[in-house]
């Protein structure tokens, strides 16, 4: 790992938890971040796709943030996805996102027009990255091509890192294509590479890689992070076997609203269940179903 | 028509004039505006995919919409778009539009989350519509699935319209494809359908739609409304002909851009050549060639 690459191991998209007006709902945000560094989480990629935050307004992640580092969070575990579709939101929860002391941000390519080429995007990062103008500030490149369909090349990767080599320090693979994710790992060694599903774990930590930031991070972080500690050890494999079967049961529900459904019956609170549309909140029954399942896998959020 | 559907004829999405600093120059918005109905425009979309209106803050557009007003264009020929990613964010715009008087909103689907299903939108929009809880809304659902990739689908348009008989009046189809128009066309007769492309123009009147939403009405208002207001005429295929030809040829370069390069040079103001990245300006060269192309087809921003 790079040295100035600043976070490793394993970091969770954190959960955004709304009342029952669909607002989010502050205390248990931070309540829930805590529990999450508590139940091992390095980090926390506060502001991801899996915290509905293309759902939020820019208002309402800046409060969030905000509220984070007030209520005790160290920020600089934090690594808040900041990369919005306007190139002046972005510059602006970028700039927050490094004054309030953020260990990283995790910038998504703008996303609303598909028809754009590595051009324009170096433009655009280079933009934001002279705007903010800030020599704390660490890029992560977000790579989610399967949502935002844009993404992260490899020739405009190297352009960057070239570029601004003191600022762009890694990448999210959420591609789902190991291929991808193995990719940059060789072509940049050093680089803070986290595979966007645990289950290329121990496959990007055996190639160099940082970590895993996911989803799955929300309801199994202990074990998640057992193999990030022991992933040099002889039982490295039968940890990776665990923590897919997890989320391979996982993967059979929409995982927003199923982590929040399994956190509410958990909890027995059930404005966790919300999700702002246009997603849709599971249906109980499938909740119940699903947790049936995963808690032979160690699901450790319910039944306490 | 259905008289509850407020607009019909050719409408502008209006291309946003940046300053040197890549900020909305609200002079030249506001006089750009002016022109374009005096050009011809029966209603100005403001904020849509022409305008860059995703590359734009929702701070800005709330200024830009104020100025607008403010200067002096009468609100109810605009139709603003005020579908963005974040719910709150789409009910705070959509609110202002109604509020500043403003004839009907242009509503793009929430566009970030991909696996959403009609019911999400369904869910979305009626929440949309109940917040914003002004018997004055006006929505023209947007559909644009080569950039957006969400779409709104013949079912969903149809409950749509039952749950929400006086607000949702219209569509603008930038699929491209004829046949989702007609289809449109032929499933809600009276609805307000806009082609979005004047090459369909014709075709949207013949069958009972109620005009275009263009983004080459930028340039070429003066002949898109020609044909709206002779379609019924012996020339009108003649005059569908001659936008048709401008159209292709403007096709053949990224749209945005390139309308911004042609105004540069026609008004000789160099930073109307100024896109927001992602979006990258046209070679000056390609913008004079461009020019050459469509003057002899009737491009009237240019040599005044």
């Amino acid at each position: 790992m790079a040295p100035h690459a600043p976070f490793a191991g394993v970091l969770s998209p954190v959960l955004t938890p709304f009342d029952q007006n669909l607002d989010p709902d502050t205390d248990r945000f931070v309540a829930f971040c805590k529990r999450l560094l508590a139940e091992g989480c390095n980090g926390l990629a506060v502001f991801g796709t899996t915290s509905e935050s293309n759902s939020l307004g820019l208002d309402e992640k800046l409060a969030l943030l905000e509220a984070l580092v007030a209520g005790g969070v160290d920020p600089s575990v934090l690594m808040p996805g900041t990369g919005l579709s306007a190139l002046t939101d972005t510059v602006r929860l970028t700039r927050s996102a490094v004054e309030a002391g953020c260990g990283g941000v995790l910038l998504l390519p703008p996303f609303y027009y598909k028809a754009i080429n590595d051009e324009g995007l170096f433009a655009y990062t280079s933009e934001v990255i002279q705007r903010v103008a800030n020599s704390h500030l660490k890029v992560y490149l977000y790579h989610i091509p399967p949502v935002a369909v844009v993404g992260w090349s490899l020739p405009l990767i190297e352009r960057l890192m070239k570029a601004y080599p003191q600022t762009i320090v890694g990448l999210k693979d959420s591609s789902g294509d190991w291929n991808n994710t193995k990719a940059v790992l060789d072509a940049f060694p050093g680089f803070g590479v986290f595979c966007g599903s645990e289950i290329f774990l121990l496959d990007t930590l055996r190639s160099g890689g940082a970590g895993s930031i996911t989803a799955t991070a929300n309801i199994n972080a202990g074990a998640i992070r057992r193999l990030y500690d022991h992933w040099q050890d002889s039982n490295a494999d039968d940890l990776q076997a665990g923590i897919t079967a997890f989320r391979k049961v996982l993967q059979k529900k929409p995982a927003i609203p199923a982590m929040k459904a399994l956190l509410a019956d958990a909890e027995g609170q059930e404005s966790w269940r919300a999700v702002r549309p246009p997603l849709q909140a599971l249906a109980a029954e499938e909740g119940r179903q699903l947790a049936a399942e995963l808690k032979p896998l160690g699901l450790a959020a319910a039944a306490e």
